[in-house]
């Protein structure tokens, strides 16, 4: 079964992380094996740092408005394995071993499942 | 040298772009070739269909409040080659073909070159 990686973060890094006016980051979740891009979702300052004290991916849910601990419904877990935040520290990006069948909520393995173009 | 790809996008498919209440999408630029994220900015509307029709990465900059083609004064040009959008269609994700030195306006070949943890 797998775990997630437990991330030190320093304070300087922390205080790196630009939250917007709700106090929410935007945060990219990577498959770490085959690259895919599995979701796009927000953390508040609690679940960023609950993600990195658990190392599974805890987000912050807008439209219920509290906690979304990842696959704690549906089984689909997402683990950390490496996470980077940007330039300007507006956005996050975390490298994750998704557990189950995928990260999206409809059952496909990704959320970008749907291609523009005719 | 490199061209962008035009993509005929169908009026459902821009109907199910999700704009947030100041009228902008976050977006995904990826490499398409090593799967790289590259960096994440935003569109409005106008940008998006720019986008699309000129297969190039045109952002809204938020820090300007301007339209932003990417590469424009850096050289650092960004080809579309694919696009999805999400579940709720709330983020897009673009495959680029990347243009010169790289993405970050620091130099870097992608933005997220920090990595959380000591």
């Amino acid at each position: 079964m797998p775990t997630g990686t437990r991330i030190d973060v320093t304070s300087e890094q922390l205080d790196a992380v630009a939250f917007n006016a709700d106090g929410l980051v935007p945060v990219i979740a990577q498959d770490i094996d085959n690259h895919e891009i599995l979701m796009m979702a927000w953390m508040n300052a609690e679940s960023l740092q609950m993600t990195f004290d658990e190392g599974r991916m805890v987000y912050w849910s807008r439209s219920r408005q509290e906690l979304w601990r990842k696959g704690d419904t549906s089984g689909d877990r997402q683990f950390v394995r490496e996470a980077y935040y940007d330039c300007d520290g507006d956005t996050l990006l975390f490298k994750v071993e998704q557990e189950g069948a995928g990260a999206c909520h409809t059952g496909a393995r990704t959320c970008f499942f749907r291609q523009f173009g005719s």
